[in-house]
């Protein structure tokens, strides 16, 4: 009988990250100081961030060691399986070989888990007793409420409305992780206070979001604060997806042509792809796909600059693509991908080439993602259908071409079914591609063109 | 390193089914025609199941063969992990080794999805156009929409109404693998009319819905009827849990003093819990422990005699311990738990003493499932809080004893998130156990005492 279902032995864990900065032609830039347009030092990032994440932050070293504690929680869920879609294959009558790497079986249901347990652990061998994070979609606030819990440090999430509103389950899942959750802008910091008495309507974005956490992390002594992408060290952390499919794989004696994942702040396609990037670089024929929204057309249709990560201009300046800081996109139901930058890592690899990117409309994502639940029967988060309909797109263009697929299915729907029940009603729009003019305005003054 | 995630090769995969009927001293006493009291024959069952079913439903061989068809489909979440509970362990300062089988990570979220697709297979076999069933948490119902999905069968579910209206998500879980659902009782079928007439607030039972399910099928010639448990087809295709939880445990050189299921129907427990028998039969020292709500204590409280699965008597008479067709249990959320019957093959189990029971209180259980969500991070269905309390029940009672506990965590809770919300909110209660006149009341005339 075929084998769909490819578990990674356990003495064939991966214990060390794979930093693909190590690799990058050109390296990655540094993050800058607004103040003086000088490279951030430690010091002052020490305010926010404990020392053993600036650490992975600031690192070129290409292999660095997962500690004990760490690969003892993950062993809850990992190795996460490797499922070839045979189903969905068979369904889009294709010669393509297509495997998906399942991160949805994280007690939170996604990738972000990976990374919470390892920022949790950091922060913890810190003394930190607090974190505050913001979440778009919720899958981060859910994971670092997981672990933040296991190591016993309390946890606050800034969660952007549109998704507070759309998935009330979210909240209830936090809960019972023991964290505490508001919805973004919340009455409980400056930046919130000031954007509800502007536009007491605003859906909220990713970059508000942030500018609360931080804000609410600096105005206490206890806490610091975590992000669930877009930084070196959260690309370093979601290594482990691509080093087990690549091992996996092996098992099977089989490798990608193509490796697909969404791009949201850009973990979750660092995570499949970047282990792929010296093969690539060693000369072997594989593509690397980042799929993002029309409706925030980072990689696409974005400026590579030094922008701001948040709206309030409080985080240092990242050399990234971005759609300017300013940028609240469309309130599509893939909350995770509503981020107007993109991780420097990925931004890197765009500038050489290492990858492409195309962005898809919500509801082609959508009827991917059903099509997949009645196939495959996992029902897909929309942030994950996004690199489904990609590797439909790519399995379908020349169906009688053999070739070897591979995407990463971050995270089950199963908290996103409110937006299947819309999609199904009929209640559900694509968005025009942002006008030209807009992201220019949005990318004012403090953009920083190199 | 600990190793706590026990995946079992891919070419150690079960293929074979456990009939645990083979082994029972005494064997299962056969259902029985209502209007006879004889033996009903497969001849008036054929209008309600497969053949194939059938032929499973009167098999006393002990091991059936797994059809590559279901082997290949089951391979999306099979073989499933076997997980030591290290940080519940050190949350309850045991030196008991906790270990559980997950099968929540099946499409549909539980161990019900085994048994879906063997039943939807073996009625594709046969030619049948459309299923259908009665659900009672939800769990079944959509195993049996994903199933039938997989088959190209239709399917319609009746839903029972408190659950309903519990988890809407299920309800969208249901409409995204293409099936029908509808509150039950429901203006669908003259039963349903009938109750809705005379009570219009009822929250419903599994016996009201699968009295439903039944009229459906009946009334249409494109239609046979699956059930989610109790019957002896639905326990062997679920024995494949015990069977790959062996295994693991051996990888591991490990095997438990005691064996914990919840028991609904009983396939659940029949699941994890058959493949041990002939280990205990042979004079090994093992327990089997199922556990049940006192709301519906059906075990610790019922009586062990002819009567009806259903509440319009539409079903054969099964042999089995009973709480009477007529009772409606408390609404309580673990409502997989509300049938007022038991399975024979586990009321037998009882009867022989190869088994124990115990009932256990909402309160106590949706306290354990925190505590499960809190250390272990997987947020666990209602019903299978049971298992979990009475495991930490064992593991607490001598806390210094080594000894192996193994219980099956048979689903996932995040459908169920407005339980828990309720649970953290104060607004759950506990139930007096039904009264003994109710429970004689309720198990009036189609009783047959042997």
């Amino acid at each position: 009988m075929r084998q769909k279902h490819i578990d990674l032995p356990a003495d064939q864990q991966i214990t060390q990250w794979y930093n693909v900065i190590a690799d990058i032609p050109n390296g990655v830039e540094p993050p800058l100081d607004p103040a003086t347009g000088q490279p951030i030092g430690p010091d002052k990032m020490g305010a926010i961030f404990p020392m053993g994440l600036l650490e992975q932050e600031m690192s070129t070293e290409r292999w660095i060691g997962i500690p004990e504690e760490i690969l003892d929680i993950w062993q809850i869920w990992r190795p996460a399986p490797l499922i070839r879609a045979t189903f969905l294959e068979e369904a889009l009558k294709t010669k393509a070989k297509i495997y998906y790497k399942y991160e949805g079986v994280s007690p939170s249901g996604s990738h972000k888990t990976n990374s919470a347990v390892a920022q949790a652990y950091y922060n913890k061998q810190e003394g930190v007793k607090r974190l505050a994070t913001e979440t778009g979609a919720g899958q981060w606030g859910c994971a670092l409420s997981f672990a933040a819990q296991k190591f016993g440090i309390d946890c606050k999430v800034y969660m952007v409305r549109v998704s507070y509103d759309q998935k009330p389950y979210r909240k209830v899942m936090m809960n019972t992780y023991g964290a505490e959750i508001v919805a973004s802008p919340s009455p409980d910091t400056p930046t919130g206070r000031e954007i509800l008495a502007s536009d007491p309507d605003t859906p909220g974005s990713l970059g508000i979001a942030i500018s609360e956490a931080l804000e609410d992390t600096v105005s206490r002594e206890d806490t610091k604060y975590a992000l669930g992408s877009v930084l070196n060290h959260v690309c370093l952390h979601q290594s482990v997806i691509g080093l087990e499919a690549k091992k996996q794989l092996e098992m099977v004696g089989d490798y990608p042509d193509v490796v697909i994942g969404f791009c949201g702040g850009g973990s979750n396609f660092a995570g499949l792809a970047a282990p792929f990037v010296p093969d690539k670089l060693a000369g072997r024929q594989i593509r690397l796909l980042g799929v993002e929204p029309t409706s925030c057309p980072t990689l696409t249709k974005g400026r590579f600059a030094y922008d701001f990560g948040d709206v309030s201009q409080r985080t240092p300046l990242l050399y990234m693509y971005t759609l300017g800081h300013n940028f609240i996109p469309s309130g599509i139901h893939a909350g995770g991908l509503r981020y107007h930058g993109m991780a420097p890592v990925i931004s890197a690899l765009m500038r050489e080439n290492l990858m492409e990117a195309i962005a898809l409309q919500q509801l082609e994502c959508f009827e991917a993602g059903a099509l997949f639940a009645r196939t495959e029967g996992i029902i897909p988060a929309p942030e994950s259908s996004h690199a489904i309909r990609a590797a439909i797109i790519e399995a379908t263009r020349e169906p009688d071409k053999p070739q070897t697929i591979l995407f990463n299915l971050s995270g089950h729907g199963l908290l996103d079914l409110s937006s299947y029940e819309k999609y199904f009603a009929g209640q559900l729009v694509n968005y025009a591609l942002p006008d030209e003019a807009i992201i220019k305005a949005t990318c004012n003054l403090p953009v920083i063109n190199r």
